[in-house]
């Protein structure tokens, strides 16, 4: 088989990539190794910066996020007992988030590729990608219990941070660049009412909790644990008491509790892998880059990323130009490295490290007090929430 | 012997505050452990705000200031081989910084006080301070080889981190918060015209480095070493060549390089003491707290602390109210973590850690990009460099 791009991971990324390339009018193939239940149902994130939104109505997938999708205009901080609300319109000109489940996502846009896109094959497992560095890039994969061979002009590696397709990029080209946390994230999903309209992010001395939400009625709620933590230690009691001990500010009233219908235990890791583009392969969203969840960016990241490869690869088509693919790994790399530093702030101001002591504490609430009352602070906050801008080329043809 | 006010050290912390209490008209005492030519030249920072411009103005100590201190209307960043200037009034709607070293304000406050002011003890070495919880406190120290008392209505405590005075709050009480840096600074004073008419604070993968001056003629030069670095190790050749490859940028010319009078290695450590007052013995400046150099706050917090703190004992004697006087650690606090806060910043922004890798080099190149391209970032270190306001109540009488 041969198609113009191909496309190794059916995640977000790997989606939206097919349906911005369809219609551009350029054919894909997408191979995903699991099935489209798995695919489907994986709980990931849940705030879409403008830019995503846009790029999933410019792909056709927007009809039903538009519908469903609750429109955030703030978010607030918790700490040191006080709330403090960040107008994000107010600071950012105009721009806010929208909260609509990845899962939903990657369902509105599986359902369109199989409607009338090009292939979309599950179970099909890429064993390695071959020839980046000639004009014919080959992946093999095996599928139906054979194995195959998908010639391709492009390769797009959408296939995380265990996928295959950076080990295109030759380990003495490869520079990764990594941080862990001394702590994870116990994550539930609770049929009970949010809490309130917004997400509320929480310092608190017993660690970091965030309170966001996937609709009106379904709860999302996180707490910072120690790494190693074993879901048998925290029964569905103590996860409530928990959050409302951490949630608590003046005037904040206890959570809405309900039947808690999913729990995991999510380590927090940063991750580059640099260049994102070797030869006709291309890396997007977590195969060449992971962020801690606490900024919310890890999404929002590689839809900038398929929509830069997708106006790279239109205008190759195009004009016959490859300028803007060759500058693909740097156009990505800038924001990335910003979104890598915004989670790492979040993630370090927002959370309790063992390692630190009452200096680092209070080095916390100075920065969350200088947010609640220094406009160039919020707005900073507010600019980077929102996302930055994308750096697509202003004369770039629209995909 | 009595007074009202009772200050131990004449660091510019004591000194100011003898003044400002003079103009309002309230005696003081001013007793320092070594003798009048050690205060005069310990070299120090040489960054003034304008509050403590305006400070030694009110305090009647302006006018050599005013003749031979230089306003500087901006900063420049170096890093990634590029150099960015921050228009301090421009981000800060007017304000701006003066250099004008720390040595020439404590000449400038000790001719003022010999001249004009309460009594001046140099070679006056406290020992104790008794009573801080009554009604009469007691400063005892030792000069001219005899025991002597001080009793005073009220004691500033300006001696320094290794003074006596925040012994006057019981360790029950005392809280302390510290870091230490994994790094110090080699500081030199040089016979050389400084490199451009505005401080250069440069990041590089040689480590930090940062040229300033004293004068026209004067340069002052900075290098991050490791801890325990001999000055022996650093010959003068070996110290201007590390200056100009850790400054080197696009378009940026070799330091001008002449005779090293002074060289000095400096550690870097924050450190509060809270409460910054116990009854009627009130700390301020480095007795109760220590910035790393990098955000060049020391002084000027040691001059915020003494200006709340005139202000307050204004208001004691003026309407017998202990208001301000109730309100002085917590009024001070607020600005001094958000210093501690500015100076870590500076300091993790700037510094190469040892015990980092890539990944953190990478966040701060992206960080200081950032300043580089948002003005809200811009403005956030912008503010904080000029000087966030001190926090007087408005309408307290004036010194």
């Amino acid at each position: 088989m041969h198609t113009t791009v191909g496309i190794i991971g059916a995640g977000p990324a790997g989606l939206l990539l097919a349906r911005l390339l369809h219609v551009a009018g350029i054919d894909s193939v997408v191979l995903e190794s699991r099935d489209r239940a798995y695919v489907e149902q994986r709980q990931r994130a849940g705030i879409l910066e403008q830019t995503t939104v846009d790029a999933l109505r410019a792909a056709g997938a927007g009809e039903r996020m538009d519908r469903e999708g609750l429109v955030h205009h703030g978010i607030e901080l918790r700490f040191d007992g006080r709330a403090y609300r960040l107008d994000l319109p107010g600071l950012t000109g105009g721009r806010s988030v929208m909260v609509y489940a990845q899962t939903e996502v990657v369902k509105d846009l599986v359902a369109l590729q199989l409607r009338e896109g090009g292939p979309l094959l599950f179970e099909a497992e890429v064993t390695g990608v071959e020839g980046a560095d000639t004009g014919r890039p080959v992946i093999r994969y095996s599928h139906g219990g054979r194995e195959q061979v998908l010639t391709c002009d492009y390769v797009a590696g959408c296939d995380g941070f265990h996928g295959v397709a950076k080990r295109a990029v030759p380990e003495a080209a490869r520079r990764t660049h990594e941080r862990a946390y001394p702590y994870s994230w116990l994550g539930v999903l609770a049929d009970a009412p949010p809490a309130g309209d917004e997400l509320v992010y929480a310092h608190s001395d017993r660690g970091f909790a965030l309170a966001s939400m996937r609709s009106p009625v379904v709860s999302r709620l996180y707490l910072q644990v120690p790494n190693g933590t074993a879901l048998a230690d925290w029964p569905d009691g103590r996860i409530w008491d928990e959050l409302d001990a951490r949630l608590a500010a003046d005037g904040s009233r206890p959570l809405h509790r309900g039947p808690i219908t999913a729990r995991s235990v999510l380590p927090m890791r940063s991750h580059v892998t640099e260049p994102m583009r070797w030869g006709r392969v291309f890396l997007a969203g977590d195969a060449a880059h992971i962020v801690p969840p606490t900024g919310a960016k890890g999404l929002n990241l590689a839809a900038a990323d398929v929509l830069v490869l997708a106006h790279a690869l239109a205008a190759r088509y195009a004009t016959g130009s490859t300028e803007l693919l060759d500058a693909y790994s740097d156009t990505c790399l800038k924001r990335v490295w910003r979104a890598e530093h915004f989670s790492w702030f979040m993630t370090t101001t927002l959370h309790t490290d063992p390692g630190h002591g009452p200096f680092e504490h209070r080095l916390q609430l100075s920065q969350l007090d200088r947010i609640a009352t220094s406009s160039h602070a919020a707005a900073e906050l507010a600019h980077n929430y929102v996302g930055v801008p994308v750096g697509l080329p202003v004369n770039s043809p629209s995909c």
